[in-house]
């Protein structure tokens, strides 16, 4: 699959654009006409640039406003058409992208929109350009792809053919089957944008919240499905206008561009493999009963070593300068001491299947956080090579000889990912690599851990989706806000279909205070944590209390609507009131909790699920970031 | 008019955003559930602490889901009120917020809906409580807010009456004028937002766009009118979701908050000066041929001082350490230097009536910055009055006997803004008081101080348009956005109608480099400018040129688009790239303007409007930006 990506997808001058997309390795690029007209590199610099970066020029875009127009302003048109004709030979790009009337179309009259794109197609031809001609979603009188390809097929001209971009043709609705029987000669050009479903006008859903391919909720790998059975061969390149990624860091937006093709790629290949073409007008998928045999389609599409999803969690690493807090508190929660390294500055805590190494190898003076997640995996080398090949940044772990290897990588916020070998009885067999050689059983010898949360920067939440879809197979689900005191926290659940791995990202505001320098860092107001499942949470509590754990205290409102809510038996109201613990009840079970006071900038959890409860507690999250909101304020208040 | 807002408005814990209301001379507050749940403070507490702040507890909010329900579900949502109700004996307070049930109606019949809310009513006075029915804009039955009336009607009960509240009528375009006909012993309360109109689904549109009176564009005064007129007297509350509001400064937004109650209270006084009441079912201001003798109402609303709308910019002033540069430049434009102030460290420099006061009086390597601007209104003082009764930060000017005293206060992104006496002929009396004496006329004797643009930080772009549109009188147009190679920068003029006055305030983005600490500043891209008109740009910019000014480079790839798009006489085109020009037409006339290179974070512009051309050279806005990026990328990488 030939890879590209339009210009506006990235923030930074034309220059600073070409030279991402190099680094990103995409075959070419679209040139945006406003990155050219404000540019200071001349056509001919353009060209050059591309040539010496090894891209290829695929596109020039938009031309807006063409057709449907009055006799004067046709004229008008093709003058203006024609001088950018002119810029593209001296560019050296042969195609343009020619969108739907939107602004100036006065005349509804397919016959006339024939007339005036026949014109248009010999101008073209006479400056060897081709006009892909594209259906906006908000065109005036054009807004179906299936529209504009009769215009194609009325004019019938060889330089003038269809641009299919996904989010026109998906943001309506519009069936996408029938792109299989358009003849891939005109075919000129596909773009493609992944969206969340957004309940808005569509004008502003495409100008701003498009994203890359895997980081919304498009089908997209159908699309593309029909666009290879067509017998499509041309760059498929990315049209995304975000406004995040227009103000993120170039080359790692483009690096996030390139590994959504990549995965897109891969599921258009799992697509056809188990949907049958199109047949008589019958959409694909709906009558196969039985998956098609594997075959061959003109454009080639690369294939991914395959991983099935991560088995569970195999281990959690917090890194801190003095870790004595730490240690304090997982010995508090129950969890039990199983020894130092035998060549690193590392120790291992364990409580039944949970494993917390805790890295003593951090500059002086950072605080307790969490460094690593470590997954089981089939197999570690397909698993490293799949997330290779998705530009994943590789993270070496040194290791001696005899030591289990750690294939790793650093997860788009910075947390070290580690895949290892599973094994069937939930053990690991790099803890032998720690003094005390075997585990102690723990009180709770169940326990594992039941999820990590982890903080994102804003900047990357989409391209962390995108991450662990892709990399780690764990599948994204529809995401919540919960209130803050110090904003609106986003929450986006990724976890594996037998929920064995729950992985939650948080994207949290961050309040800026009034009077601060504003060189200075804003206040941090949110904090990452490990939660771990138990079979008895009350008794865990009790111990934990016992040994003189500090708990989140939780106020006594909550208990008192608890109570409103939930019609408690008042035995059980007063030990969860006694204890500090949360409640949470669905139509499918019941969820208990609790949390740790927070050390640096992480804190523990421990839960119990009963019967099928799936969440998290949702409704209790804004209790926990009030009561750590109002510490840290405190903590703050004292420092001053 | 009794004030209130919501603590859902704010910001912090429940305490903070208690003092943050008081500080602001709130009359009352909501108490928002999650709020007190989630609080360390006691019913007992918050009620003290209430009385102790002089603030009273007015609405406890929401309960949600109660009616339309079975029978089952009935007796639950009794319980839970009940529980709510002792709650409110505790805190002090007597009325709590129902409105329309959404998630768990199954039963569509005002009927039962009547029967249910009389239980309700009925269980109400027996906890002392009234209960203020509202209809949600998305209730699952009840989204009206004349239908969730005439229930109130039906039920006909003294502790049952109704919320109105701006958003839910106004986001669903219901007719506000038969809210003059309910009974205001049946209004129990009253919440206000406003909203910018946007074309999205109801639900996120409430729950993340709100905005405080005058910052949006719903038909505030016109709701506020009907409510007077209806004879209701109990507070007028705002209740605001929006999601920079929760993540803002608590104390700035409160007085934000304030701010625009104190102006709705003053436009509702003057729409009900003007609209006639509703007679026989005849909506307001429709049939009124003149306007209403002022009459009293219940409620009182007090007025303000009153002003006209700016007649024009007075004076800019821009601040340094080292003033050279920015001296250069100014008589390179063709401004004179008109000597130094008697008395301060400042100079006067004057292009017609264009007058740039360069201030010395800056920290140590403080860069040029844009610090103040002077507004010519009728009165200084009638015009201060009413800046401070919005309470405006006041900004104290010293000045010696014989000097003018101007009027000064701190807008919201700390510019400072002045009032001044303005003159029939243009000219300023203190500037009598440098040096050199009387200007001496420029070259270009006509010239005035176009606009102005500020850049506004973006957690107080919304709480600037508030501030200039009630304390300065300038109206907000339609905001556009602009795209550069660091985001999307957001646009909003602010004029007067005759445009003497206009005031772009954009709030730009920032690119948070990779690998930058984060504890640094974010790479400042966004700039501010001083525009000045004149009547022959041409030859102004050829003057300039021969004075030595570095020009803004346009790059040559925009005049070949400018071609393309206007087919622009050979001879003009050349003129405007030899001199570095940019060009704009529409329908109204032509724009001419170029800029100048960046000092510290001030440039200057120079404009030609031809024919009643009324805009900015919006199409020009992004070269501008790529040009200036480019420039500081420059920098930047040469510091490295």
């Amino acid at each position: 699959m030939r890879t590209g990506i339009a210009t506006v997808c990235l923030s930074g001058t034309l220059k600073e654009k070409m030279q991402a997309c190099a680094i990103a390795r995409f075959d070419g690029i679209e040139i945006f006409e406003q990155d050219l007209v404000t540019s200071s590199l001349s056509p001919e610099d353009v060209r050059k640039m591309a040539a010496d970066l090894g891209l290829t020029l695929d596109l020039y875009q938009p031309f807006r406003d063409f057709d449907s127009v009055t006799e004067d302003l046709l004229a008008a048109n093709l003058r203006r058409a024609e001088a950018k004709f002119r810029l593209m030979s001296r560019l050296g790009m042969d195609t343009i992208l020619v969108c739907t009337n939107v602004a100036t179309a006065t005349i509804d009259d397919d016959d006339l929109r024939a007339t005036q794109l026949s014109a248009l197609a010999d101008l073209a031809g006479e400056h060897g350009v081709k006009v892909a001609y594209e259906a906006l979603a908000w065109g005036k009188y054009v807004n179906d792809y299936e529209h504009a390809h009769r215009l194609v097929e009325m004019v019938d001209h060889p330089n003038l053919g269809t641009c299919l971009d996904s989010f026109h043709i998906l943001s309506r609705d519009w069936d996408t089957a029938p792109i299989e029987k358009i003849n891939a000669d005109k075919i000129f050009f596909v773009q493609v944008a992944d969206a969340p479903k957004l309940s808005m006008d569509v004008l502003s859903w495409s100008r701003h919240y498009r994203v890359f391919p895997g980081e919304g909720q498009f089908e997209l790998a159908k699309f593309m499905g029909h666009v290879v059975r067509a017998g499509y061969t041309g760059p498929v390149s990315l049209e995304v206008f975000n406004d995040v990624f227009r103000q993120s860091d170039v080359e790692r937006t483009a690096v996030d561009a390139m590994r959504s093709l990549i995965w897109l790629e891969e599921q258009s290949a799992k697509w056809l493999d188990t949907n049958a073409p199109v047949a008589n007008g019958t959409a694909a998928g709906a009558a196969a009963t039985q998956p098609p045999a594997r075959r061959r389609y003109p454009m080639e599409l690369a294939t991914l070593p395959q991983v099935a999803e991560p088995a569970g969690f195999n281990f959690a690493e917090v890194k801190a300068a003095d870790t004595g807090v730490l240690e304090k508190v997982l010995g508090q929660l129950g969890f039990e001491f199983n020894g130092r390294h035998r060549t690193k500055d590392v120790q291992l805590w364990t409580m039944g299947h949970a494993r917390v190494i805790i890295n003593e190898q951090a500059p002086a003076a950072a605080e307790p956080a969490i460094a690593a997640l470590g997954f089981d995996v089939d197999s570690p080398v397909i698993a490293s090579a799949r997330a290779q090949q998705l530009k994943a940044p590789v993270v070496p772990r040194k290791s001696q000889a005899n030591e289990e290897v750690f294939q790793g990588f650093a997860a788009p916020d910075s947390t070290e990912i580690f895949l290892c070998q599973g094994s069937p009885d939930g053990t690991a067999a790099w803890t032998a690599e720690f003094g005390q050689g075997l585990e102690v059983p723990s009180g709770a010898r169940n326990a594992v851990i039941d999820h990590v949360n982890l903080a994102q920067p804003w900047q990357h939440f989409d391209e962390a989706v995108l991450f662990y879809t892709s990399a780690l197979a764990l599948e994204p689900q529809p995401y919540a806000e919960v209130a803050s005191p110090s904003g609106l926290v986003r929450s986006q659940v990724m976890q594996t279909s037998d929920r064995d791995v729950r992985l939650v990202l948080n994207l949290a505001p961050v309040i800026q205070q009034e009077g601060a320098d504003p060189g200075t860092a804003p206040r941090k107001t949110y904090q990452e944590h490990i939660a771990f499942a138990v079979d008895d949470l009350v008794a865990t509590a009790r111990a934990a209390r016992d040994r003189g754990l500090a708990f989140l205290q939780i106020p006594e409102n909550y208990y008192e609507d608890l109570d409103a809510r939930f019609d408690l038996d008042p035995g059980f109201l007063d030990t969860l009131r006694d204890l500090n613990l949360l409640y949470d009840r669905d139509a499918d079970g019941e969820f208990l909790h609790f949390y740790t006071a927070t050390v640096g900038s992480v804190f523990f959890e421990m839960v119990e699920r009963r019967g099928n409860y799936d969440g998290y507690g949702a409704p209790n999250a804004p209790v926990r970031h009030a009561v750590q909101y109002d510490h840290l304020h405190d903590l703050t208040q004292t420092n001053h």
